[in-house]
């Protein structure tokens, strides 16, 4: 295989990739059948656009309704309206429109149905504090909860608890009206509970827990959170909570089908694909060594597949940031790996955010090959340096090495595959 | 499998790993047949005392030699002198002994053998200045181009370049005579001229190249070696050198055989290994998260492997010092991997560093079960709170989870072992 058609191998296994989640291609055959009353659509998400879209095009009955998405994340759509609202700390557009979904769910009948459409980035752009309290409160719990170093389900606990409309309250506003939530997960394990903090969702934990997160580390909230916390009267819906008897929920698209679209295009190809996990987490630059690690193992031992392969990982790694450098955490990967490669021959690889998105620049992710740190320094560039400075963006751009593909209307978490000839 | 059985094998693997690198199992089908003069053993790394009695122990004819390990790492011999010096910061014992090797080296001729026996940690422990330099001279060298971020390659030029033994001065000095050289691989790529800076292997690196490095960090060096490096007379010998045309060497244990024996004892329990690399790096706590996730992967989609299966890797991690507690680099990665894999049923791991000390303290390493998370909640413990404070040690030596081996008098790095039922 020649240098160009490892990095075309490459390409078309991320296509393959994205192709399996995209809302259009996944969404139409996952619909239900037009109820006998009215069918409204709502939802949240870097991809409720896409996915309210998918909805409209092969609906052939009366819809209406609104969904949420990211900034920039939004497409034309002609009768579900897509707002965009700010991510990922909320703004008064996503409070207005989460306010609209409630209020259409509370609307519905026996013969109606919600279309719930979910997917990541949902938490925060579907923010509505519960009655008495404001953004701000919850932000500042928020980050305290962050500071204090709690558990993301401690952390969950008290979103769900601080909210009018997760944690299954949009699904109980809904009741007697069937809903049929539609996901795409961009969390590990895709638990149901836990995409865009599971709206129409039963909730097992409880105010007396999420009281308890509190207390366990410190952390004084402001007033009104403290008396709401307090008085505790309506709890979110709990197993078995009637309202929640005709709620459905169904996930369309998940990081692991997103692998295995590309394991798949690998196999074609005559290279084994090696699906490491679809969950990996890390700080970025050490993720990158561990998974150099592996590319040396196959190179010096055949192990733990021989070549040619592709490794193949998703999840979502950290970036601490240290420098003034610009890059993502994909970018920031690709970077440390190529450092850690060490220049080894026939290695290729593409990194990528599965929303087209990297970080807070124009580029999904980059590319690597074996010529990665020869070519940087004969531009005068130290890739070591760059990685010091954060400044991945700036490397790959220099090479002409940025993979940019704009906004993609799915989110899946990162893409990441290493290809050893 | 019961979590005994589980436990029980995790041990079987590591301890078949270990048989596999004892330098008692390795050594003796791989030394020469003796030569018509005399027989001098030099050698420097852990192993090196074990090694040495795995010489005498076959070894039928007249035998004499020095070689040099860590404190503690000495073992009772009769012909073969074993002296203990510092290390990682070399003193004057080892360079006494490294001294003392020279000159046995020099005064052997055509007829004799000179066999050394060089292991992980032989560089610091054989650690001997050119002429007009000091050890001081060295160490503040060292020092420099540790903080300046140099690549190893870029820092064993240094090292090479100021000693009077490395970098294939200690077989040049003995030529005429046949040099053998066994040696023990702790390093990546087991790199005959980067284990204990190759002694007896052509160097390909100059004196050129070792001011180049200075220079291109900014360092400038003690004046003794500024006037050394510029005078530059006497080279390291180079591939094809004449004095080096007698001298062999052999690998006779590799981080890949400990965990190829770990494997098999795997396989033949029904349980199938894979080895993910020998090599693997990385701040032990992010290394964790990769493993977990890769754990993880297997629990939920039976990839990359399905379980039961056994994770195998080897390499060292590091630390990153944060707080004020106690553990190595092996006790901090399980406890990181225990907080990571959630209390996820059915795992069990084991690491260990291959040499018996992980750390500071008196461990080889530390067991992580299902219920470690648990146990430790039940005595009031964090792993959080306890990995934030580095206090890897404290934690394990709580639940008695250490794994205390005492010194193993072999060096491969590290062991990982992750057992899925």
């Amino acid at each position: 295989m020649s240098p160009e058609e490892a990095v075309a191998l490459l390409h078309r296994c991320f296509s393959a990739g994205l192709a399996a989640v995209d809302p259009a291609h996944v969404l139409p055959s996952a619909l239900p059948s037009p109820p006998p009353g009215r069918c409204v659509v709502v939802g949240a998400g870097k991809a409720a656009g896409a996915m309210a879209r998918a909805v409209e095009q092969v609906w052939q009955d009366s819809l209406e309704g609104v969904v949420v998405t990211r900034y920039g994340h939004g497409v034309p759509t002609q009768r579900i309206e897509v707002v965009e609202a700010a991510h990922p700390v909320p703004d008064a557009a996503g409070q207005a429109a989460a306010e609209r979904m409630l209020r259409l769910a509370e609307g519905l009948g026996a013969d109606d149905l919600l279309l719930c459409l979910v997917s990541g980035g949902g938490s925060a752009l579907l923010a509505l504090p519960a009655e008495g309290l404001t953004l701000e409160d919850k932000q500042e719990v928020n980050r305290a909860l962050l500071a204090s170093g709690a558990a993301i389900d401690e952390m969950n606990c008290l979103r769900k608890h601080l909210s009018a409309i997760k944690g299954g309250r949009l699904a109980a506003a809904a009741s007697p009206a069937r809903v049929v939530t539609l996901a795409i997960s961009d969390v590990p394990g895709d638990g149901p509970d836990v995409i865009a903090s599971g709206p129409t969702v039963a909730d097992r934990s409880t105010f007396a827990e999420a009281r308890a997160v509190l207390e366990k580390y410190g952390i004084e909230p402001p007033p009104a959170v403290g008396r709401f916390l307090q008085q505790a009267r309506d709890e979110t819906p709990k197993p078995g909570d009637p309202r929640l008897a005709n709620s459905q929920f169904q996930l369309i698209a998940r990081p692991q089908d997103l692998l295995e679209a590309a394991a798949a295009v690998a196999r074609e190809a005559g290279v084994t694909p090696l699906i490491l996990g679809d969950a990996i987490e890390g700080e970025a630059r050490e993720v990158a060594k561990v998974m150099a690690g592996i590319a040396r193992q196959v190179r010096l031992h055949g192990q733990p597949v021989a070549a040619p392969c592709l490794l193949l990982s998703g999840g979502e790694t950290t970036v601490t940031l240290r420098g003034d450098g610009r890059g993502g955490r994909n970018s920031e990967f690709q970077l440390a790996l190529a450092l850690a490669l060490e220049k080894q021959d026939g290695t290729y690889a593409l990194a990528c955010d599965t929303d087209g998105i990297d970080g807070s620049e124009d580029n999904a992710g980059a590319l690597v090959t074996p010529d990665t740190l020869s070519r940087g320094e004969s531009l005068g560039m130290s890739a070591k340096d760059a990685l010091a400075r954060n400044d991945a963006y700036g490397f790959f751009s220099a090479l002409g090495d940025l993979l940019i593909t704009g906004p993609t209307f799915t989110n899946v978490n990162d893409f990441r595959a290493i290809l050893i000839l």
